[in-house]
């Protein structure tokens, strides 16, 4: 065992593979860019297969390669099933696979897993019946959990060497340029399928919408492309916004969303120019609409709103609150068809979305990131992958990435959900280090982190409540007791990557 | 010696380092992509630098080492001089310099080279002086003159390893998003500088209009640039568009045009979603007027117009005549002002433009190219780099590139110039092989290549007279007699490379 900076305990083989995390910046040095093997497409070459199984004929996939899917279609994405299904009939066996992210969608996998189709994931994320499979121990080799930022830096850098990206596209002509807001299946941008694509060895583009040459806006252009199948449907639509929450009305998510909105315009970022990140969930959908009120009231615009971007991001964009929207991810339709018609909302890639390993990332220039979490403790580490049960079942997203390069990181939490407490001594599971979070907003007020001296001093005059986290903590398990400690087995069923490729923490099997 | 398929003569220590030209498809490999070394930039660091010399002291830039330069402010450019005049200062030498190509403007390159600054040199085009200067042998090494296509392949594969491009910018903010439609010095499309932001290990942007962050539409994004210099001037906008021609008067251009037009109007290629690329010049204005005529006589609109772009495409798509413009390079201001402004007008890189060893440049989709020549022999081979007197003058540009991708390839020039004969025996020096050329238009026919018995076919009953490529010879040396041998010395002054990177020629000090 090797205990790293944050006081986690990290099995020696994997410390020795992965190294163990020491702190933001300690292992940001300079590194060569991955490289890949291109076959050129020929003048009168024709990249249209006829079935996903040609392709997979067509790229020589055999055992023991590893390929990727993006998550753009969320709960609504029928493409890794598809590819996974026609795999495994096939009979090859032994698999890496590295979407994106993984939904409650993609539980055929578990039957993948146990056929020993699929031996080893990565992803950002794992949901219900996945993630609890995961956490009984299904999977010899432990899941590697990455950030976005994260997973474009091992792409980039080479720690990841996708052979084979499978891309599900909205649209595409036949030659392979592709893009995310036209078609049946829209999802906006595809801000993490264009990393893949830059770096595998071959793209297959999977579309139920094939367009007239040139198609245009390009997100994955042709010479990244090797070949194209058209299938039926490649997604549902209303499974791509499953989740997008509406306006809250929950009394406690509105007093914690008044207060998140009151840090921001109550700040010294809060001025034109300013830039911020909110995502989705009930409370973070009402902070932007707070702030968006304070906006007008102050006669504020911001310069940009960055990430995951949702419908009231849009809004702001046509109200003329905010210059520029740059956008790595939709999680609605409208924010998909404003992409597609609004030249001031720019699509990125998830490595220039938060890489940490990039000549500068977007969350670099960003002044507030509002986030979520299901624990933090009272270091201010966060969880954001496992229940309290010690379960996988969230997803690392943007968090430390976003947490640890922006001016202002607030994560916004009741204290308790229901007879769980969310503010805790140690978190189950650390995702994102205490040094990176510098606001905690509760419904009882808000616990700035000691470390930030200067936040404490500009909030000195401020009548919002505040708290520490200590004071957070006591009152939650005043609510809820004490939680019991989780019986883990001896598996390790999970690798929590810190951004940079060192390791945060690990998940045992419950 | 070596000789290569098209019979020329290839001195054996040039021939063992490049390869010989052995057919147009002959060596296009897979290969492995090219890497580069990155400097990750941190959340707090800054990039804007006071001057060109703190970029070169902070890029470590030292004797030997590549550097690169784009070329799209054509006769407008500041940047290479002031950034070589730095460099010199410094004291710096034997540095390797690779524009994508070298302009009148560039003269001062004379005296570098004479300073043992500069000794080696690839590039597109070698125009008056700086072409004239190498003729004489003033560098020790030869030139290499690259296609469009070739030298994103060269990037692309390694072949060229750029350390440090500096890149002139019409706006950046502050963290190096550039873009070429906004700014004191529009340019346009970036195309070629995309590809060297993307291979080069460092990227300096040099701009006169910092902009605030995020600048967009992003050409180059701020994960490619490590600093941004600002200048009193990058270029001057009336250089810029220096060249561009305007609608003919001449009759022998106007008959070469009216050919040309009817050759393509009555070819099969003419038909809903055809594509074509014609270029600058009087006569290839002239040939996009004569078939935008017949394109709303006979209702057809085109998918795609493509290259070098200029104010008579973007009218094509105003008037609703084109669907896209996809856009390498613009030659006047309303295209680059169009390229701001349309949606459908779309920026490419050289790479997706041309490269022969991408997975599929858009080229390979072109149905017709309008193309120039210095000259053209009785085997098709055209010369675009050397004059008749054996000096360097001209450039090879996407010349080689799209004849041998697009489908119909159509070379443009009067049979003799003045005293000086276009249509020889063999071109004074081979940039596109003659199996890429399939009909060359001239004031007294066209000459359909032998090999291309499908267009014969389809021009059977054609009423556009049409001659053997012998008979314009005739006709050409019946008006200029005979040339006179060019007397060469020994010195070989440059290499004239195959898009594939293979020699297809080399050109003697005169």
């Amino acid at each position: 065992m090797v205990v790293n900076k944050v006081g986690r305990e990290i099995p020696k083989q994997y410390a020795d593979q992965y190294g163990v995390y020491a702190g933001e910046e300690a292992n940001l040095a300079d590194y060569q860019l991955a490289t890949k093997q291109v076959h050129p497409v020929k003048p009168r070459d024709n990249k249209q297969l006829a079935s996903i199984h040609d392709a997979i004929v067509q790229t020589g996939l055999k055992d023991g390669m590893t390929i990727s899917f993006h998550h753009h279609f969320r709960e609504g994405d029928y493409v890794m099933n598809m590819v996974l299904a026609e795999i495994a009939r096939m009979g090859i066996k032994n698999i890496s696979i590295a979407p994106s992210s993984i939904a409650n969608v993609h539980a055929p996998l578990i039957d993948y897993i146990k056929q020993g189709v699929v031996t080893n994931i990565t992803s950002s994320g794992l949901r219900d019946k996945v993630g609890a499979a995961i956490s009984e121990g299904i999977l010899a080799n432990p899941v590697v959990i990455r950030s976005h930022g994260g997973r474009a830096r091992a792409i980039v850098r080479g720690d990841i060497h996708i052979d084979v990206a499978f891309l599900g596209a909205p649209s595409s002509d036949e030659y392979g340029n592709v893009n995310g807001t036209k078609g049946k299946a829209t999802c906006g941008s595809l801000g993490y399928a264009m990393v893949d694509a830059q770096y595998a060895d071959q793209v297959v583009v999977i579309t139920d919408s094939l367009v007239p040459y040139p198609n245009t806006p390009i997100s994955i252009p042709q010479t990244l492309v090797d070949y194209v199948v058209v299938v039926d449907a490649i997604g549902d639509p209303e499974g791509i916004a499953k989740g997008a929450t509406r306006f809250t009305k929950n009394p406690k998510e509105l007093l914690i969303a008044e207060y998140a909105a009151k840090m921001i315009t109550g700040s010294a970022y809060f001025k034109n120019g300013f830039s911020f990140q909110t995502g989705t969930g009930g409370a973070a959908l009402a902070v932007t609409r707070f702030l968006k009120e304070a906006m007008i009231e102050n006669n504020i615009k911001a310069s940009f709103v960055l990430g995951g971007i949702t419908n009231a991001m849009a809004d702001l964009l046509t109200d003329g609150l905010v210059e520029k929207i740059i956008d790595v991810q939709d999680f609605d339709h409208p924010s998909a068809i404003s992409l597609g018609n609004n030249p001031d909302h720019y699509e990125i890639d998830a490595n220039m979305y938060a890489s940490p390993l990039s000549k500068g990332a977007v969350i670099n220039q960003l002044d507030v990131a509002i986030l979520s979490a299901l624990e933090v403790d009272t270091d201010f580490n966060v969880n954001v992958i496992t229940g309290s049960d010690g379960v996988l079942r969230g997803a690392s997203g943007g968090h430390s990435d976003t947490s640890a390069a922006c001016k202002m990181s607030m994560v916004i939490a009741p204290v308790v959900r229901g007879r769980i407490p969310t503010i805790v001594d140690q978190v189950t599971t650390i995702v994102t280090p205490g040094s990176s979070v510098d606001v905690v907003v509760t419904e009882l007020g808000v616990a700035i982190n000691p470390q930030r001296t200067d936040l404490i001093d500009m909030f000195k005059a401020s009548r919002i409540p505040q708290v520490t986290i200590e004071e957070l903590k006591t009152k939650a398990y005043q609510i809820t007791g004490e939680p019991a400690p989780i019986q883990y087995g001896d598996q390790t069923v999970a690798l929590i990557e810190y951004r940079d490729g060192t390791l945060i923490d690990v998940v045992k099997n419950v």
